[in-house]
């Protein structure tokens, strides 16, 4: 059994949070590879080391004088080194960030020494062997990630070592510079190392209990969400969940490893388990709800137009021409409304409904925007009858308009558009019938 | 004021209907002009006089012995004649009928004579002038409708005709043979001499109180609706609801001329007022239900399709190809689904599936079959917040799966799809729900 197991940023950000994560790793033997970040924030005003590490190289490459900045970030670390009572020197290391710096070797590569030199302090405490990611993880001369290549060799590289720290968010070019992944950072780093040395878990260490049902920025103590789909989580994702990042989840999800998300400061919390399929019921019926602010309705009314073939294709051709994306479609009879995204959508929507008018002659066109669309999700919906009602029940009782409603065949979710102001209510109202 | 009347054929059915016709139509002095139909059935089992001509025809064109039946055809008229006491022979109009059998006049001659017959009658019944619609309702070379050089016509000939009986179902043609309405018959005649003398109201007399809530064939003694709008009555209609003909309702629609449903044999009903606009209120915040069967899901998934832009446009152009309109999209996250009518998709499924396939690349596609749709209607649906909550709480308790939901910004219907089997069921529950 192998686990690949990531700490976020706030898992190792002193010391304290250091002996956590290492009692984490060390309670259980099949841990063998550990993917850690920099160090993030110890209270809420403090700054992360990537932040300072940035700041330092702006300072450094402007001709300003950055020592000052950089006795700061090696305090942090030297702060956790001694605190931990590790026989350990980063000297050497630190003048070569300093040459590193002052030789322009780049953002990124500023960037990157956060995780670079978490690690080498990890695999110190641990035990573990410290593995460069630069030495193993490849991007190609266009900046992509190479996966061929990263997969190969992490392959290679970890087949004799039995036990390994792997810095998480950055690798190397063919240039031999160093580059950072753009979004999802080390989330996306422990991914590919899970895959790569066919894991059978990806544990994902951070700060919460696991995903939530609701945003808590809306709804107060959501419930965890037990397990979910990796469906079921990029469509909460795409609603504007706050969720793991894509890029992160596809290695996993091709080797068909699940993700568990865990709580370093409560490790015995089960997490959230993130799974291609299940036969487990969520706890809710529902898995969790979602929703974004933001949207338009096209309102096209037209006799008959469900009998005119073409009807539909030439009015999305419209939009797509403008080259915008439609997000929903629901139609009446005689009416189609079409859900877009209004910031993107309010530069062109003369040219739309112009285009419209003239290739489809509409009894009416009229644009509503102040939309706020929500997305139910769950797995459990097509199985339970009744979940329409239950929601809907919530809405009428809290005098929330439905302005809009879509669900098509799959019944994994279903989308509800209200007025942008009864948003909040709306998404409370679900959420109780529900979960309570 | 001028009221347009219309009479069904089973308000003309026999002596007996004449004379409940006559008392309407002397009630009140502005009923100027009246459009009667053949006479239609007396009971259950009895044969329409159209339909005896058609048959009358058919053997006078075969060479057949034809004239036993037609003595039937006179006897029809003769009897309603006699039990009226009118001094009356339509002997001379019979012969002419016999000629235009012998000489081939045309089938739709042949059925047009129920009208033209019965007009005779009842414009001599009441009292009122006899004008043939064969010299002022005309249709073009190619056999549509003459619609400005009609309304011409008519507008010339009734000018000094202060009350006229202008039989229904039938014009004239530029070769003067005599062609009759494809579908709609009489009303389409009601509604244009309404339109022509620009009348306060058609009034549409059948044998009914007017439009029914739901389908009397599967909810018991269904409410009437009170008052509709011509939108409304589009989209019921559309979904299989038994109302007037689009044709029908054209001539009126466009000159703002409200239609009264009346019931011949319960004149004080107030029946259905149907109308361009309304701040009436439905009884039942739904004006109507109505439903179909024989529709089939197209299921198609794929991850990220919302940010694909031109994806949905692909996908309908492979049906538009196939020459199919589709009634509704509904669609969720990464999934979207197409309703088609059954009966046309079946024969290109696989054209449509693999033209999908090749222009979109989805991760998956599923056809169900089996379904059937719902439409609630409604004006009032748009104000009264909760209606989707009555709708899909009725269908729970009724242990109804809803297969698929569309209601877009208009709110003036949802659409449901449910499964075939359940349709009755669907359909009884929000009947219920709405009407009780």
């Amino acid at each position: 059994m192998i686990k690949v197991t990531k700490f976020g940023g706030s898992s190792l950000a002193n010391a304290e949070q250091f002996k956590k994560v290492a009692d984490i790793i060390l309670a259980d033997e099949s841990r063998r590879y550990v993917v850690p970040s920099a160090p993030g924030k110890r209270f809420a005003e403090d700054v992360k080391v990537t932040d300072m590490l940035y700041a330092c190289y702006k300072a450094a490459i402007s001709g300003q004088e950055f020592e000052k900045k950089f006795d700061e970030i090696k305090e942090r670390y030297n702060g956790i080194i001694r605190e931990l009572g590790l026989d350990l020197s980063l000297d050497k290391e630190y003048d070569a960030i300093e040459a590193g710096f002052k030789g322009r070797a780049g953002r990124d590569y500023a960037a990157s020494r956060g995780e670079f030199l978490n690690g080498i302090i990890l695999a110190k405490y641990i035990g573990y062997e410290f593995v460069d990611a630069a030495e193993v993880v490849f991007f190609n001369e266009d900046g992509s990630f190479n996966a061929a290549m990263t997969n190969q060799a992490v392959r290679d590289r970890l087949e004799n070592i039995e036990r390994a720290v792997i810095p998480g968010f950055y690798g190397s070019t063919p240039n031999d510079t160093i580059k950072t992944f753009s979004r999802g950072g080390s989330d996306i780093t422990g991914s590919i190392v899970a895959a790569a040395v066919k894991a059978d878990l990806y544990e994902n260490w951070t700060d919460v209990s696991g995903f939530l049902v609701a945003d808590p920025r809306i709804i107060k103590n959501p419930a965890v969400i037990n397990t979910i789909t990796y469906k079921e989580l990029r469509e909460l994702s795409y609603m504007g969940a706050t969720v793991l990042h894509e890029d992160a989840i596809f290695p996993v999800r091709k080797e068909g490893i699940p993700i568990n998300i865990k709580n370093t400061n409560a490790p015995e919390d089960p997490g959230t388990m993130i799974v291609e399929s299940t036969s487990k019921k969520p706890e809710h019926i529902i898995t969790g709800i979602a929703g974004k602010k933001g949207f338009s309705a096209v309102n096209i009314e037209k006799d008959m137009m469900n009998s005119e073939i073409g009807f539909g294709r030439k009015v999305l051709e419209q939009f797509e021409k403008n080259g915008l994306s439609f997000e929903h479609m629901p139609s009446g009879i005689d009416t189609m409304t079409v859900i877009v995204q209004q910031s993107e959508f309010e530069s062109k929507e003369q040219e739309v409904l112009a285009g419209i008018h003239r290739n489809t002659s509409p009894d009416s066109i009229e644009i509503e925007a102040g939309l706020a669309l929500i997305a139910v999700v769950g797995r459990a919906m097509k199985s339970a009858k009744g979940t329409a009602f239950r929601i809907f029940e919530a809405l009428a009782k809290s005098d929330v308009n439905v302005k809009m409603i879509d669900q098509g065949s799959s019944e994994l979710n279903i989308i509800i558009g209200v007025h942008e102001e009864e948003f909040e209510k709306a998404l409370q109202a679900i959420y109780s019938a529900f979960v309570k």
